[in-house]
C-alpha cells in the first residue's frame, strides 16, 4: 500500500471530524464543557496552516483548512454566543 | 517575513490549542456539550498524520501529531468515561 493513502486519510478524517462537533453544537446550542480557548487558538491556527498552504499554492492544504476553519470558527461564534 | 514561520505558528497553535480543553475536562470531568464522533474520527486522523509522518521521518510532524493524539486521546477517554 503507498504510504501517501495515510495523508490522504488524515487530512480526511480531521477536516472531517470537526462536522459532528458543530451539528452536535448547532442542534443543542450546548458549548458549556468546550474550551473557548481551544477554539481561539486552534482556529487562529488553522488560519495560519491556509496561508501557508496559498503561500505553498498546496490545493489539498487550502481546501482542507479553508474546510476546518469554517467549522472551527463556527463552534468558536457558538461558545462566544453561548458561553 | 519568511513565510515558513507561517507553518511553524501553525502547527504551534493547532498543537498547543489542545492543553486548555484537556485542562478543562480534567478540571470539571464535564464531557456534555463534546461531540464523541469528532474526538473518534480527530484522534483516528492525527494517528494517520502521525504514521505519515514516521513515514516521510518528519521530526515536526511526528512531534505535532504525537503530542496532539496524547492529548486528544485523553479527550476522548474522558468523554467515553463521562459521557
Amino acid at each position: 500500500m503507498d504510504a501517501t493513502w495515510f495523508g490522504f486519510a488524515a487530512a480526511t478524517l480531521t477536516t472531517v471530524s470537526f462536522l459532528p462537533q458543530v451539528w452536535r453544537t448547532l442542534r443543542t446550542r450546548d458549548t458549556k464543557s468546550i474550551s473557548l480557548w481551544m477554539y481561539a487558538l486552534f482556529t487562529l491556527g488553522v488560519l495560519c496552516w491556509l496561508v501557508y498552504g496559498i503561500y505553498l499554492q498546496d490545493l489539498p492544504m487550502m481546501l482542507a483548512n479553508g474546510a476546518t476553519g469554517i467549522m472551527a470558527s463556527l463552534v468558536l461564534g457558538l461558545k462566544i454566543k453561548h458561553g
